[in-house]
């Protein structure tokens, strides 16, 4: 079982997993490749732990080859819901068991296609499993937030080459959510409406940093971006919750989500990419101008050295009004 | 001229530095090699902005070889001393000139020479270089934090291979820096003493998080470490700003930390690393109980994915206990 730990001066959570553990010299080693035996490909889905749901054709059978999306329990979980929600104490450090979920999201059967690959259909149902997963695990009321994200290419973090995202539920808030949280209060409070349809307002006046405007989805360059070419997706009106979308508004997100993907991509020659999906926290009360769901994708373009570390501060070389011009021009 | 701007939601500010811009098919390219024409080694002191310090041979001249350490402007600073002070607003975004300072100090003249290989001596003079820039900085009343980091090989962010350290002076107070302040008046005002002084209260008591403990300085790696071999160096007793240190403290801070970088060389078989100096703000006033100065040392092993930019959490997959067991076994 893991550990969660709370740093006591800045009272950020960190996860202590050491079944992920390793002895010094274990770091030095390249992760193995797994071309003949990909865990995720059709027909070794008994290389997995049990699916928890998936998109399957009819007839076919759980854990059987037939599906086009399946969900499975990551094999090595940095969270488990075996645990417990206590908080424990010594002397004035806090933990906790690592209690949560650790899923994995695979994309495809097939184990070259990518996000920007697939058809629009296959597309949807991979925003539709995300949301269908959050609407399962807010009914653990454990758990606070579930955070999906994605990181593709081995320098954005890739461990396993088949197309995958993954979730890990968390029985705290994230400090960035938080801090997003916080922020937006504080906005309110002075400005009298949502920050970020505050900045869609801004934004949508002098169209500098928006790439993408349709069908109810905006796609932009934010202001103080930390990393070249980072780049949000939002609704265009205030919306708190991902996971409370219909479907309608489903196909129209897919729709947007893949064209921004398609448009980095041939802007940035297939960079390595993580992304993370932004809702509210779960089985918590949010005041409803306090959130506004998004999701934030980071290009791997640059390193993050010891001054970003250090300062929290970030250097950006591209100017975001620039990344906007260089996505819109993009011809698909 | 580099740009600051700040975050609307969570108010952190980053550079924009287009100085240092690239079009997106820049990102590609690897960095070049400077092995033949390295501006840092002895004798190419043309290839860089005349010094600002350098410990020199007596009868030496500034820019000319005869030196140990050398301090210059980055050729390609994300600051400068030239801009101005006043915040704008564009609406409620808000923005500065990149006013701060960038400055390289290079460690030695020899290229291969790194931090674990030099002679006491040589080490000591780069940590007396450290504070005598700090102190120089702190007489610009608009500079209000000065941040010392390291970034040692290319996986940590080195685009120069010559052993040096850089420091950037901000005419804010860094996110981390403003977190770790706020962190410790909280925790003062509950438990009436500084944070950190209680930390090292406590594992000294335990010891199982110590590496290292004499001369009035204590390596440690912290209760809830982000990243494996995560080590932080601090003073025994309550000291608030780095760059107050005497000459008598300076040789023992230096002795501790060589010893502590040659630990983590064995260990981990030279790592890349990164490492930042956190001392209170300058110009800023901090109550005497509101910090305490420390370094922070960062072997780079793993990967920060998604999961991490995304959510401020951190999955350590070794515990800190283990890890400074594993340091202090090393032999040297």
């Amino acid at each position: 079982m893991s550990e969660l730990r709370k740093d006591p001066i800045v009272n950020r959570w960190v996860i202590i997993s050491e079944e992920r553990g390793k002895r010094p010299s274990d770091f030095a080693e390249t992760p193995s490749q797994l071309t003949t035996s990909c865990p995720f490909c059709a027909g070794n889905e008994h290389l997995t732990p049990s699916e928890i749901m998936a998109f399957r054709h009819e007839g076919t059978m759980k854990d059987q080859p037939g599906w086009s999306l399946r969900v499975v329990p990551n094999k090595f979980p940095a969270l488990m819901v075996e645990g417990q929600e206590s908080h424990r104490h010594n002397g004035f450090y806090e933990f906790m068991d690592g209690l949560g979920a650790h899923e994995v999201i695979i994309e495809s059967p097939q184990h070259q296609c990518t996000l920007e690959e697939m058809s629009a259909p296959d597309f949807t149902n991979v925003i539709r499993a995300y949301r269908d997963r959050i609407r399962d695990l807010r009914n653990d009321t454990r758990l606070k937030y579930a955070l999906i994200f994605k990181n593709q290419g081995a320098p954005a973090g890739a461990t396993v080459e088949h197309t995958h995202s993954q979730l890990i539920a968390t029985p705290v808030v994230p400090k960035t959510v938080e801090e997003e949280l916080r922020g937006s209060q504080d906005f309110h409070q002075t400005h009298n409406q949502c920050v970020f349809c505050g900045i869609l307002n801004d934004d949508r006046k002098d169209n500098r940093r928006i790439v993408l405007d349709r069908d109810g989805f905006i796609t932009l360059e934010p202001f103080a971006a930390r990393f070249p070419f980072e780049t949000w997706i939002l609704p265009a009106t205030h919306e708190v919750r991902f996971e409370d979308m219909n479907d309608e508004k489903i196909n129209a997100l897919a729709s947007v989500f893949q064209e921004t993907l398609m448009r980095l991509r041939k802007a940035l020659n297939h960079p390595p990419y993580n992304f993370v999906l932004h809702t509210a926290p779960l089985n918590t009360y949010v005041p409803d101008h306090a959130y506004h769901w998004h999701i934030e994708i980071i290009p791997k373009l640059t390193r993050v050295a010891g001054f970003e570390w250090g300062s929290g501060f970030f250097i950006n070389p591209t100017a975001p009004e620039n990344a906007a011009t260089y996505l819109r021009q993009v011809r698909l």
